[in-house]
């Protein structure tokens, strides 16, 4: 295993406390229980606005928190969810008296411990609202999945939703409007060559020299089905037939498109990938209002890329040009 | 080889058409000669700021184009000079009447190139002054190179260089700032795999399970030396070493930072390196203005990172913290 870590075990907490000292105007990070928390938190009047997960993802959380997007970020080890402690902590600590919305992605394990938080905040008196993001049309069920696996649109997610809690939308508002972006969010992935844990030291999975797999996950679980390595365009096509085919999206729909690379691709392909992108959707009649290319939802050095597709409204597309400022997204600001 | 691509002899092409495609309300692609060019080049009375050089270092170049930062940018093949004449239409195409200032990075190619071009275009009557970057530590000569290379420097003096062409700072003026950042910048990379030029179809060079190489080219070009694999610390105190004692820096100084991935390495990595550089830095009492971690100067999916360290004046920090609006950089807009 080739990383720049020092030793396994401390990846995390080394990398939050380089992110830490990177961006000390945006945020801090908290170190028992571990979590990213926005400098000015709480904001009072404000409802917060939380995300988690396992490490490995990044930017995704910590570099989402700041100013427009997340409150707070709860990080786990890598690919390992966070603990109900660390959530708690960190939804008691953006808490400005207009309770939290918890954004989840559907992962078995964050799932039980972002509930078991939302049970101790509320006991504490602190309303927590949750929405589960569930947009991977890859397979409907997969290692520790039940339903679908959350996945790109919750970057999206965070940064709309972030946005309307800067306006001070409130939490029944808020959870509303998360739940029409998780309804109308949809994303597949593919790999062509695979990651390693560093706690593990040997890769996920394993991949011929002339095979990728289609709808792979964010911690390399198996996708659809592995096939002989593809051009951009044929990867193009696949992925977003099928992410368009799901909602279904239709001609006349404006979207937010996102080509995600999933850490160890250059941007060179990724732009590749979003000229392909983009080609199909006009054919369509599909309009991309706003885009992202580049690094999002990473999944450390595997070789890839993931299209999510929102089909998205007025409002979300306001929310969207909104200002936001953190290590992972930055305009306005 | 494992690429999203169509085909090899596209693939520069194929990216640029993503970029133009994605950042529409930046920049646009001219594609015979190839160059990328701002929105609203040129800007009548505004010295204008060029770079160039191979692909396949993304962001760099195509992705500093936009208000803040360059004029334009002239990209070769992968990891190939661009010809003359496409930087020779690129700085007519920029200049609004105050000539053009070419921010050129030390390789053989780029040099003779950039003269030729900047030759033609004076014979022409329009002014051009030249700065080359070679700031590259590691080795004297190299591969493509007489004296040093030219590496991270590069992305900082766009960066500032663009700034002040915003504030009308005229071409001699220009220049001599840039002759300035490139004097008191210092880097040095490392890489832990090689990556793979598309038409060439196989790595660079090649790097045993328990290697790294040190001082390693932004095309994979030799180092300094091949090392057994070290940790994040180990790596970041090798690298700062020899940046520091080149220059040298002292105790009582200001920089601008950057810890740079190579293109492969994850985000989660580069941040474990800043942590150890901070640490390192903060012990000799050289104190980090600013900085940038991430994907800046990259070699396709190399793995590894290299540090750029800036001396850095008021006159730097204050023109570094202007707005800045580019595919690869933006802030302050």
């Amino acid at each position: 295993m080739k990383k720049l870590i020092n030793a396994p075990e401390d990846a995390v907490r080394d990398s939050l406390a380089g992110l830490a000292l990177a961006h000390m105007d945006v945020l801090r990070v908290f170190l028992s229980p571990l979590y990213v928390v926005r400098l000015d938190a709480p904001v009072q009047g404000k409802a917060g606005v939380i995300s988690g997960g396992g490490s490995g993802h990044e930017p995704m959380h910590g570099g989402y928190v700041g100013k427009g997007m997340l409150d707070a970020a709860c990080p786990g080890q890598v690919f390992t969810s966070p603990t109900p402690d660390q959530i708690e902590a960190a939804t008691l600590a953006v808490n400005g008296g207009a309770g939290v919305l918890h954004i989840v992605k559907n992962y078995s394990g964050d799932i039980m411990n972002f509930e078991m938080a939302a049970e101790l905040c509320q006991a504490k008196g602190v309303e927590v609202r949750s929405v589960v993001v569930q947009d991977d049309v890859a397979v409907e069920n997969s290692l520790y999945t039940a339903g679908r696996r959350g996945v790109g649109t919750t970057v999206l997610a965070e940064k709309i939703c972030g946005a309307a809690a800067e306006r001070r939308y409130d939490l029944p508002r808020l959870e509303a409007l998360c739940r029409r972006v998780c309804e109308n969010g949809r994303s597949m992935g593919m790999a062509l060559a695979p990651c390693t844990v560093p706690a593990a030291g040997r890769p996920t999975f394993q991949l011929g020299e002339d095979e990728m797999e289609m709808g792979i996950g964010i911690h390399g679980e198996p996708g659809r089905e592995r096939v002989p390595v593809m051009s951009a365009r044929e990867v193009a096509e696949r992925l977003s037939e099928a992410v368009l085919a799901d909602l279904p999206f239709r001609e006349g729909d404006r979207v937010i498109a996102m080509v995600n690379g999933m850490g160890g691709t250059p941007l060179m392909e990724l732009y590749i990938v979003y000229h392909e992108l983009a080609r199909l959707l006009k054919g369509k009649g599909i309009a991309i209002a706003r885009r992202l290319v580049g690094n999002y939802i990473t999944s450390l050095e595997m070789a890839g890329c993931s299209i999510t597709l929102l089909r998205a409204d007025d409002e979300m597309i306001s929310l969207w040009d909104d200002p936001v400022m953190t290590p992972g997204l930055r305009w306005g600001v």
